[in-house]
């Protein structure tokens, strides 16, 4: 496939650390929340193979928060999302749909409670704030909606707990997975998640002092010698391997948390008022008419750029191919799919067609591991 | 600088013309509205020129639709913007600053009114649809609202007009200046308007039948030979020259529409209902603090991808360049800066520094031309 530039200006926001991965040599950006996000430093395959064995220094900047402060904050948080967040703890993580009236996915954030009355909504690429905003002065909440001075720098794969034990001490490993606290470099406190976009573990540093987010950046590296560390990105092998989904490539605003496999954090039962509850009940009862699933391709590249119709012998269209990559795991194309009913079966195979050529398609359960 | 290329995926969406203009020599693209949008056909500055004198075809798809349909249509479209919509007629456009409740921009779309009770949004790069989706389920409006399949194909410069009416007939270029109407192309109707992103005169076509929309988009190069057409995009200098402001470069949600030159489009003293009409009467009682201006500096090249800091010879903070280019026209580097007061007058100079080097910068008012 071509390469072809991407066209800077201030409306893809530089991070931080931009001026760092330019040096380390990040070779493609992708661009989330209207920031630059990098997607390669040479090697996808490399880059994948390194952060499953290592540790890998991500500057995640584009993964914005929107604050949300105030005395009605609980209840606009709680309303925007279909996950019940009424047991929900100070210095916790939770992974949380959010849905619009119509019962469909806006975005699919982590949030983070730092207090009762203030909360942080760790978003993918869209624009949750003018939701939040939308919805805060039609509601007449009292709250704060903002974008704070948050930079997220990631350390992930299995060697960063070595990582940050160097640098923070024993404490930081004895985080619990989804779990965040302060923790102090150099004078300068951060918070810091156990949390990250692979499954390989790790971390996320939420940055809010630049300059000692960008002076801990370069000791992660300089710390990180010893441990092999790396300059990284969220790994697009790393991340269908594991069944990460993306909105936006693997599901968007024409799709309903049933459809994407989201059903433990749909919480119909409970009596918390969040929107498109009624809709996802009528949606529960009737059952979903298609799927996101996994699917195999014996091919040894594949390059996604937009959907791609799956169809069966006789034509019909089966479902859409979303996201999809060679596996060095798999030896084999894997990818993530939009099946529909009655084709939502493991066992199921149809055609896709790549530039002419035809390829035969198996799909499969998620996750694939 | 150095170029990085741009990581492709289903999230960053192609359009129906995204295969054609890759075959036509497209060679960078930037991302907006998570779509992806044409930057450079090779060189930008023979591009301005060639567009100034003749035609360029556009894919400007990711000039997304927000439709907003229903009873209460007309209520939510004038409350998301500060512009009077009262007295707006069918079949025209009306640029609309799109405010929120702290008086801030949220967007400045063009907004066309179809039908009373039918509008399009025509967003520049922002998640306009939550925003509404947010204020609609807030108040309780009964109004529908969807991204419909519209891909703008824009044809601009001063030969589009005869490259029009050979396809189109006398008809079309007797359209008033951002007025719109239908018109036939073999047999499907196209909803075309007297507008476009550059000042070079021009219509964009409003396709929603998309295999018609290809036809045509070929058909423009066919019949466009005899006026030296090409495919082109939005042109960084012409629309610098030209003073037209771009949402998320120029400005964005941290300003309000005084401070961006917006006021005959703040109608504080209609009757009408719009979020932030309290708090822009504040601020115009008060005074603004800052605001858009251009600058001039002798150079002969600039890339701007951030904002960058310009002081005075005490460094004291005068503003910040958010925007620039080197234009033929003016035979040095123009640009839009955020100026600070006491500063924002047409005499003051000051500083900046690129690449450790300082150069003098002339403020000047906007528009250039």
């Amino acid at each position: 496939m071509k390469n072809y530039s991407i066209a800077k200006s201030r409306r893809l926001r530089s991070t931080p650390y931009t001026s760092r991965i330019e040096k380390q040599g990040v070779t493609a950006y992708t661009v989330y929340n209207h920031m630059l996000l990098p997607a390669a430093f040479g090697s996808v395959e490399n880059a994948c193979e390194h952060l499953k064995k290592k540790v890998q220094v991500w500057d995640v900047a584009a993964e914005r928060q929107v604050e949300i402060s105030g005395k009605d904050s609980a209840k606009l948080v709680q309303l925007m999302t279909c996950r019940d967040l009424s047991k929900s703890k100070i210095g916790r993580c939770y992974y949380c749909p959010i849905i619009d009236d119509d019962g469909n996915l806006v975005n699919d954030p982590v949030i983070l409670k730092l207090a009762d009355d203030k909360w942080w909504i760790s978003i993918a690429d869209s624009d949750v704030i003018f939701f939040a905003k939308g919805l805060a002065t039609g509601n007449k909440f009292n709250v704060k909606i903002s974008e704070p001075n948050v930079d997220i720098i990631a350390v992930q794969g299995p060697k960063s707990f070595d990582l940050m034990k160097k640098i923070f001490g024993q404490e930081i490993i004895e985080l619990k997975f989804f779990g965040f606290d302060y923790f102090n470099f150099k004078g300068v406190k951060h918070l810091i998640a156990r949390s990250g976009w692979s499954k390989q573990g790790g971390f996320e540093i939420y940055v809010q002092n630049t300059q000692s987010g960008q002076e801990l950046y370069d000791y992660l590296f300089q710390e990180g010698k010893e441990f092999d560390v790396k300059p990284g990105c969220p790994n697009l092998i790393e991340r269908i391997e594991s069944g990460l989904l993306s909105y936006g490539n693997d599901f968007d605003n024409n799709d309903n948390p049933f459809e994407c496999g989201f059903e433990k954090y749909v919480n119909l039962d409970s009596e918390i008022v969040f929107l498109g509850k009624e809709k996802l009940k009528k949606i529960k009862l009737g059952g979903i008419k298609r799927k996101l699933m996994g699917i195999k391709i014996d091919l040894d590249k594949i390059s996604i750029t937009k959907s791609i119709n799956i169809n069966d012998d006789k034509g019909n269209l089966i479902g859409e191919l979303r996201s999809a990559c060679y596996s060095p795991h798999f030896k084999k194309v894997i990818g993530i799919a939009m099946i529909n009913e009655p084709y939502c079966k493991a066992s199921i195979t149809g055609k896709l067609e790549i530039d002419g050529n035809s390829f035969t398609v198996n799909v499969c359960d998620l996750p694939f591991i």
